[in-house]
């Protein structure tokens, strides 16, 4: 399997084919070691590469992950991401917007979020959120917003916002970002398996709550949303990878291979200094060892 | 005159022509005073205006203040918005980005200022510094982005802004906010009879800095990249609107008219209790009443 292959840059997904399974892939259980492995060394290249990327400055790097619930999102942040400098790296969780945060409008708070240039960000979920949550219980009419904004009814608001977000993030990539937005697509029933496990362990209580059964109901609905929202905002500079997520072994890899991905592609190199520069350091270095001790 | 002939939505305005006085306008100077008094009860209704914005927290407003040095943009924000609610108003003075600033995308300052919803920002100078002084002086090569964002070369790049800036205050007025950008119009006749009281006069004296004349000298560059600016950013919902500023009393009343009428366009309304709520009203009126002393 090429990278390519879990790649959407405009095409609609159609989650009821895709595979949610490494094994549909033909990836075999005793592949399992070699791909906890190799993700081991993808940790090692992108510490590397996050490194140069720190010290150049140049671009901006933004890693949504978007899913439905269980779906790995926490456990792939802490062991893809663990191995780099925390000085460059932030994750963000988008949660309930706040009082503060709704009385701006809803990008807003990503903008707060974005990284500086030469660093990375992790957002866990997302303004993705706001056209996924928000839509299919059709909260945006509980924003205080003014009646033309909300007047086109429902499909023709979100059509909208696909739009600005479009807009936003090809604006964040002219202005040296990248961003690319992960779907960690797990199956339903590994859904259930997992929440099965947050119920009777009690060490992972904290992780369930009754409202996410109510969520897990509405579970065709959100990936027929998801299929919408994938087909839309997936972009040339700005594309959607939809990563099979039963096994977290593989799911981890494939996180890894696509963050790995993304800082290549800003191409991190550590500055080098101008030859007058360079002059400045061999006399410092004189200094330094002329010194009696 | 109407507000109307003051207004750019996309023409291309010839800025050799437009009058800065009022007097080319066909205004006398006995009629000063009428203009005074006018303005004066323009500020009341301002406030009026505004406290019902600030009560249904519906629409935020941007005002955005541009000018060649000297115009009276201190003076109009001091004069026009003193009369209001200093909760609901807040002024940002845009300066040279800060190291900090410059880390990020430029638009990205511009989200830290952004009103709430309900209030009211006055930005002096704003984002448009940065499709102007930059371009002016090529400055977008002194910031640290990525070569793809730079290698069209500078034309392009600057053509990419306008439709960056037109997309994010499209994206505004579609989240419920309402901007107005306003180019205090002076004349070069009156900057330097201006600059020569900043320099005559020593409580003014802060007011002026010798690198005034020299952005001065580049007079004719800044008039055409003003009217190519308020050509490709102007639009039916976020306008441009170009103020004559040689007489600061017809300057400030023009400014007043503007704010009042981008106001009245949010038709703010004081929020009316539902039947229910207004039932409770009148059980705790009742209860007040009842009570001994």
């Amino acid at each position: 399997m090429d990278l390519k292959d879990f790649c959407y840059k405009g095409e609609k997904p159609d989650l009821k084919k895709i595979p949610e399974s490494a094994y549909d892939l033909g990836i075999t259980k005793e592949e399992k070691e070699k791909y906890v492995e190799k993700t081991e060394q993808n940790i090692l290249r992108i510490a590397e590469l996050q490194d140069k990327l720190y010290a150049e400055g140049r671009e901006g790097v933004i890693i949504v992950l978007q899913a439905m619930d269980a779906a790995g999102k926490d456990g792939t942040i802490k062991h893809v991401m663990s191995g780099v400098n925390p000085q460059g790296v932030h994750v963000i969780s988008f949660k309930q917007p706040t009082s503060r945060e709704l009385e701006h409008d809803y990008l807003w708070r990503v903008n707060q979020a974005l990284p500086r240039r030469g660093e990375i960000a992790v957002f866990n979920r997302s303004h993705y959120e706001d056209v996924l949550v928000t839509q299919i219980h059709g909260m945006e009419y509980g924003y205080n917003m003014a009646e033309r904004c909300l007047k086109d009814g429902s499909k023709k608001f979100y059509e909208k916002r696909y739009k600005q977000i479009c807009n936003y993030e090809e604006y964040l990539y002219e202005n040296s970002y990248r961003m690319v937005k992960i779907f960690l697509n797990v199956s339903k029933k590994e859904q259930k398996r997992r929440f099965m496990d947050r119920i009777n362990d009690a060490g992972k209580n904290w992780k369930f709550s009754a409202g996410d059964l109510d969520e897990r109901k509405l579970w065709d609905e959100y990936h027929e949303l998801y299929e919408e929202i994938i087909e839309k905002t997936g972009t040339k500079n700005c594309p959607w990878y939809i990563v099979p997520a039963d096994q977290k072994w593989y799911e981890r890899y494939l996180v890894s291979e696509i963050v790995i991905k993304v800082l290549e592609d800003c191409e991190p190199k550590y500055p080098e200094l101008p030859d007058e520069e360079k002059a400045k350091l061999a006399e410092c270095k004189r200094l330094l060892e002329a010194e009696e001790n």
